[in-house]
């Protein structure tokens, strides 16, 4: 038989494959169950019906297909739409983003690049402990796929990276180039495997993520392509919030640089929700484990509009009930005048650490995906 | 978006569907990965190199999808070569023969009909406690397969059906009329069930199973279609095993039936394995627990040259490392001219009281697959 999911030993470069752009056309989008109790307030439930929602907005659009372990499927299975497709399968946790392969295609055949994984620093200020289950997702998610692999000896994230499907990286120094990922490599080094593995042609380096994102800063809280040369930049006015440096310094880096086709990059600010505090009732609803960080009430949560995600013919920004969600969801309706633009209350997500783009990965539109026949 | 998967309300018969006989094209087959230590000796290595071996031989015929527990995936993974697909799935044992759906066609599409599962007698005769999990096993394959499922209300295996595709269904009293499956329901009611959601026409009752077997009975033990028209009967001349009568009026029954066509039925005699037992290092292997049937030294084996199995262009059949092997093998040889015939020693499946045809299960050729995208 011919199909084969093989481990390759040459890189996507070498081979003529690189990563698309998230808004290029998906063939469908990968979601993972949220499931535990030390991460998700009240038993996962109140993060459940979210993504729920998530997946039940993003299925109107294209094919969902969630991922859930053995414990939860028949919970999964029942309160998601029919059209959403639910598979089994196990993780320590529901980040998807950070866990799935890295997509990557010659225009012909899809392949997926599966990184190291160690939450986010490991026993050096990751989030949980142990890791070991999300470390194989790509192996599985490539099995279901009848897709090939590369196997990047490089601990990364999905969320650590934006390409513009051009030939451009953006991603955060303070992240990719942390001692707690890659202790024995220098930038250098780094930007080689980047090159070799993303089939990217330039790197645009950021210095510092969102203040306080405990992931040491992944570019999809901070800058995400809308199109080739043209960004979004998590963006405050306010000088007395740290995050104002750390953003002015990115708008300087970024308005300077030009992409791997040469064109200057067109930054649009957008601006961050006022910070937001988790408060006594939700750290409560927490479980205490000795395998994941606590949550404390008072705690500033990442909330960013940054952390959208790409549909076919939409797009999905977080809203956090707040008074800026109605204006960054007008400035998004301005930008993507060709899109459905659906805003959903992510604050349930944001309370585990992260946000919806997080728990979304797209596979790209690839006419030989030979699905699970 | 258009690709769901539905439980229906409908049954296939009224719907236009039917159950393919097992000879024709395949899709792909099915395999469960054995692990459990109470049912399978020495930690299940033995029976996993067999399984192995299985999986690779159908593999050279037609697509294979081994389905393992989130324990063994990477075990399995690195034991089956790369044109095996490997998914998580979690079961309380292997036998996907009986725990998988059934599935039907109208010709274009493919759905599966999922039964009540429960370990072949549940707590009046069954093999092991719990089998919830085995029991969504359906639920899970049919997600897969974007393949719509029809919920049946009885409980039925399908190793204890065998059908010629053309209307007609060979099963046996013992089984599937046995109070320790489906007990307020009588014959006529049962009849009514099998003519729904198979959409056969005919049955032709055979009394009892296979001497010993513990399943009450399994058709495909005892009586196997080799084409519409014509079986392989399970057969001894020796009068003083009890399998003698089991055998003699089992022939009598199939020489006088008809089919659904109105054919006679051609029964070729195929010589089971003379009586082979457990012994002593054999049944030491198997870890004692509350949740399995013991096995014990000097157990009769339910051995037998019916549980073979159909792949694309060929067929595998079981061999026993005794006398009788090449005696059956040189049978399959004569009838099947136009397959490829492979013998495969499966005694330690048969230590868990199955062959191999209890090992797999054939997912219909269907234009219409939709796979997983």
């Amino acid at each position: 038989m011919d199909i084969k999911m093989r481990t390759l030993t040459t890189n996507p470069y070498e081979d003529g494959f690189y990563m698309p752009a998230e808004f290029s056309e998906h063939r469908a989008t990968l979601i993972l169950w949220p499931e535990r109790r030390d991460v998700w307030r009240d038993g996962a439930r109140p993060v459940q019906r979210v993504i729920k929602e998530l997946a039940s907005i993003i299925a109107k659009f294209e094919k969902v297909i969630v991922g859930v372990t053995r414990d939860e499927f028949l919970n999964a299975r029942s309160m998601l739409p029919e059209n959403v497709s639910v598979f089994e399968i196990s993780y320590d946790d529901a980040w998807i983003r950070d866990t799935a392969p890295a997509f990557v295609t010659d225009g012909k055949e899809l392949r997926g690049v599966d990184w190291e994984f160690n939450a986010w620093g490991g026993l050096n200020g990751g989030s949980y402990f142990p890791w070991m289950l999300d470390n194989i997702v790509p192996q599985k998610v490539l099995e279901w796929l009848h897709a090939d692999r590369y196997k990047a000896s490089i601990t990364l994230e999905g969320g650590a990276i934006q390409v513009d499907g051009e030939g451009t990286l953006i991603a955060i120094k303070d992240c990719i180039l942390n001692p707690n990922r890659n202790p024995n490599m220098n930038q250098t080094e780094m930007e080689q495997m980047l090159y070799n593995y993303l089939g990217i042609k330039k790197i645009i380096w950021l210095e510092k993520g969102l203040y306080l994102e405990e992931n040491n800063g992944h570019v999809d809280n901070m800058c995400s392509f809308i199109r080739p040369g043209e960004v979004f930049l998590a963006w405050t006015d306010n000088v007395n919030d740290p995050q104002y440096e750390i953003s002015h310094n990115a708008y300087e880096i970024l308005s300077k640089s030009v992409d791997a086709k040469g064109r200057s990059i067109k930054v649009r600010k957008l601006k961050l929700p006022e910070p937001l505090f988790i408060t006594g009732e939700e750290a409560d609803g927490i479980e205490l484990s000795e395998y994941a960080l606590p949550r404390i009430k008072g705690d500033r949560l990442p909330a960013s509009y940054l952390n959208f995600y790409f549909v076919n013919g939409g797009v999905i920004v977080p809203g956090f009930n707040c008074a800026e969600d109605e204006v960054a969801l007008t400035q998004f309706k301005e930008v993507f005048t060709g899109r459905t633009v659906i805003q959903l209350n992510v604050r349930e997500i944001l309370l585990g650490g992260g946000g919806l783009h997080c728990m979304t990965m797209q596979i790209p539109m690839c006419n030989s995906i030979k699905g699970i026949l």
